[in-house]
């Protein structure tokens, strides 16, 4: 059997260095590369993917545990996805979005009926950023009110609002180009912003500092208040009780939308359909994106609830984008929402979270001691590197490059020796694996982990 | 045989009221429909596109003059395209961008290779919004100045940067996100916006009217200047003789970037493969999408100059996105490349637009006297609709809607009626059908906006 398909759909074998080379030629030559310096960087080409992971062409396996990026929900070529592309592509690829089509409805039906209870319709965008750009139109056109408060430490995508929205270091390089932007600090128990000293702690403090800014803000001139449910990249932050429910009742009080940002939670990730189902909350507005088809197809969307979509029944929305409700994209939608039934993707993301990853985790922190934290949810977890349990100073200092991050990259380049592509953000590793992991697959990533924090536990300087 | 295929992927045949009825209501129930009052559509359910044609499930036939929103370039399911995307699929549908890929590669180098002298990488985005984010940040980045000179009568898009460098209606009920974004006059002989009454003095004082506004707002705060090489939606603008080059030479006289937005006439519509080409020009960004695959699967990008490149060879572009050189539309683009070589697309559609559309539209401004002016180039192509030729009294006022628009809104009731979906825009019948289209179905289309015409003329009041 053949390693790989090439390019002109001919059956090779790894080991084929002039296949390398070409593929490295081309995107070293005519690829400009996202968030990088095109002169520093040696992007690794990938031959194969299959399940949970991926070849390079000399045949190396990496163990894919960030799910790409976050979005490879349902693994790489699952057959279900394939077919319902390729059958797709053979009915209708693509129709533009003025016109009524069978497999865009279908998917906007699906997501609303897994969605809030509220929940109206849903406005499809191409991906992630988009959809944010639009929630905020939708909430600032549907209010009248412009300003938008995001938080700290959270990525929204890199256009001009959502990047303007992020709150992590992808924004500072950018100018500011949405002035209507306030970022707040939300929860983070281990790292907190209020001097907080337990969970509960923490929510209350973070409801006051949010309440607060708020008024100070001006409720009246604020559209929208917006979070990832579970914030991702930027640690995989679960909500401590009662703080999601406490923005919701704050924005309630003030009369100011809630947005949650799900692109990289949503479709399973934490062990629900929408992260924010397990904080027992109703959003006004939901973005989604990634795992709707664990983008095998670039697309995206928001959500409406039905008192917004209400708000334009009569009145213009403006907005639009070629590509809005794509059938192709669509279609592999619609076959993920089937993927999760006949599979049981909701269930086996509780079960092997709880069953396998946490008390490994647990696991972990007794044996590591360069482990300060681990916290997650379903099969999205982080564990915070530390050289002090005591001061809790992160393994490598906030936002190192070069040789400031030295450590933390040992411990990346570790997984990546040992044949595990990892998640890794700042000082933390995280584990996103395809949801669709076995539970062989996942203990095998997890020994790798394993294995590689005893490099992170070489630079440990605490007691 | 039969008609089309429904969502279960059993054959179907025209007429079943049921399946019409229930896309109907999953699209008004479920779908949030782009630049619209959601009460105030009624989308018509699609049941099959094929070629130059898309079919109602009545089995109402529809010629294509609007390419879809004009991506359509190769029609509905080109065999080429198709088994593109389907052997994609089954090898590997996607894959992050910090990974090499083969096709992303391969496609990025054969857009460097037919785009202009001195084009260095692509920057690959999700569509033609984005495209343009991405130029925008690329221009100021490496210029480290901000302001950005867009064209009145442009439209570049709906997100945040892109949707306030818009110069027409759709920009009005939107915020003003990007504060740096400046409009200037370009050139439209038939209505002139410098008094001119030739196209030479057209170009002449378009120059000296952008140069002028230049020097007032600050050379050294402009990135770039942005222009559709050919103006789209907002009239299938072509410009005069002259324009393009003398703009490049302004800028680089004034230190300043020249983007071409080339999403809608880029890959072949103007019959070159980039409209900028048939003018002489070298711009330092190209921005594209639509025609790149004609649509069938999400993809746009920017075009990036070898100094531009350079500018972020040892530092760090700060922008991207998940789908950013998405292997599934890249093998649609690469598929696209060789269609055009195959078919010899650049070519008809030459051939096709001088002997075939422009002397019919010569007659039709003999024949009509509500044409005013026919312009255009390749398979692109506006009717200027007036109810005076001497005042040029457009047919119905600028923006206009409900009754106002009634006049224009029955000529593309009429060509509706006959089968012909046309591009509709203000008071202008513009053609754009797909660039595959036979010479017969060309025919049959320019009979139908013929016949269409005479509704026009019957409001017609000049002498």
């Amino acid at each position: 059997m053949a390693d790989y398909i090439d390019l002109n759909g001919a059956e090779q074998e790894f080991g084929d260095t002039a296949a390398q080379r070409e593929v490295r030629e081309n995107d070293r030559q005519y690829v400009f590369h996202s968030w990088s310096a095109q002169g520093q960087i040696n992007p690794l080409p990938i031959a194969k993917g299959e399940g949970v992971r991926m070849w390079d062409y000399d045949g190396n396996e990496y163990l894919d545990f960030s799910s790409q990026l976050v979005n490879l929900n349902l693994g790489h070529q699952h057959p279900g996805l394939v077919k319902a592309i390729q059958e797709q592509a053979g009915r209708l690829a693509t129709i533009q979005p003025a016109l009524a089509n069978d497999v865009r409805g279908e998917l906007a039906k699906r997501i609303v009926e897994h969605s809030f209870e509220g929940a109206r319709s849903v406005f499809f965008t191409n991906g992630g950023a988009d959809a944010i750009e639009y929630a905020v139109r939708l909430a600032r056109q549907s209010t009248g009110k412009r300003k938008i408060l995001t938080r700290y430490r959270s990525y929204h995508g890199s256009t001009g609002t959502a990047i303007t929205m992020t709150g992590e270091p992808r924004r500072w390089a950018n100018d500011v180009i949405d002035g209507e932007v306030c970022h707040f600090f939300g929860p983070y128990a281990y790292r907190s912003a209020f001097w907080a000293e337990t969970p509960e702690q923490e929510t209350e403090r973070a409801l006051k500092h949010l309440e607060e800014q708020i008024i100070l803000e001006g409720a009246s001139t604020i559209a929208a208040v917006v979070l990832e449910s579970v914030t991702g990249t930027n640690g995989v932050l679960v909500p401590p009780p009662g703080y999601l429910a406490g923005v919701r009742d704050i924005c309630d009080r003030h009369g100011i939308l809630m947005i949650c940002d799900e692109v990289m939670v949503g479709f399973g990730r934490t062990g629900e359909w929408f992260a924010y189902q397990g904080f027992d909350v109703t959003p006004d507005l939901v973005t989604f994106a990634k795992g709707v088809n664990s983008g095998y197809v670039p697309l995206g969307g928001v959500v409406i609830s039905e008192k917004i979509h209400n708000a334009f029944e009569d009145r213009s929305f403006p907005g639009g984008l070629t590509y809005s409700g794509h059938p192709l994209a669509c279609a592999a939608g619609v076959a993920t929402f089937d993927i999760f039934e006949e599979e049981g993707i909701i269930e086996r993301v509780r079960d092997l979270g709880s069953r396998v990853v946490e008390p490994r985790l647990k696991e972990f922190l007794e044996k590591h001691p360069s482990v300060g934290e681990y916290r997650g949810k379903g099969l999205f977890w982080a564990l915070e590197l530390v050289t002090d349990r005591e001061t809790r100073e992160p393994l490598v200092p906030f936002n190192a490059s070069g040789e400031a991050a030295a450590p933390f990259n040992a411990v990346v380049a570790a997984c990546k020796q040992a044949g595990l592509w990892p998640f890794a953000a700042g000082n933390r590793l995280q584990i996103a694996p395809p949801l669709i992991i076995s539970e062989e697959d996942l203990i095998k990533g997890l020994d790798i982990i394993d294995e590689a924090l005893t490099v992170a536990d070489s630079y440990y300087t605490g007691k």
